[in-house]
């Protein structure tokens, strides 16, 4: 099975950023629409959305973009802030796997 | 609002570590018992006990030992492994933070 070092960024009760959510930014820049991304996913076109209103109520503004209506329907992009998140969350992930590596490895060879 | 970084271990679909049941784990120190240890945290028994079961079924061996009966009724403690994985999991969470401080802030700053 797999062993994985997953972390979020929790603020109050939700989850401001983690997995998942970092996950459903990469879809939406490649998909450029949020139910495109969504179905990319597997995951419910409501399910991104909350996912997204969580996203864009938690930081200062919003991180995700959308356009509604025009002659290809509606559309979602990543502002500025969303991509500089993003990357912070990505390299985050990275620099926190190699620093600890020695309590991780610890860990992952303890599970069965 | 409180801001937190919070680490998962996770082991196929399941966490076999994450902040609950690490507190869950020092509850069970302190009371001795996985009926006190739930009361303490605000949790049902039945749900300490699930935290249990998936925690004793990662590792490779049990890390918490319960004790059925008895003059004072049953009761449940940490074994070597248990305790080792403990302190390593709140290692790597306290070195984690320090050694992505910059990212951090950064993503912290951003909250509301």
């Amino acid at each position: 099975m797999e062993k994985r070092l997953k972390i979020r960024i929790s603020y109050g009760p939700n989850t401001a950023m983690g997995p998942g959510k970092a996950d459903l930014l990469e879809a939406i820049i490649e998909c450029g629409s949020i139910s495109k991304a969504a179905q990319k996913m597997n995951m419910s076109y409501r399910r991104a959305w909350e996912l997204v209103n969580v996203m864009n109520e938690s930081f200062i503004s919003p991180i995700i973009i959308t356009s509604h209506g025009g002659s290809h329907g509606g559309g979602a992009f990543l502002s500025d802030l969303g991509l500089n998140i993003l990357q912070s969350y990505r390299l985050l992930e990275k620099n926190m796997t190699l620093s600890v590596k020695k309590e991780l490895d610890y860990l992952f060879n303890q599970l069965k």
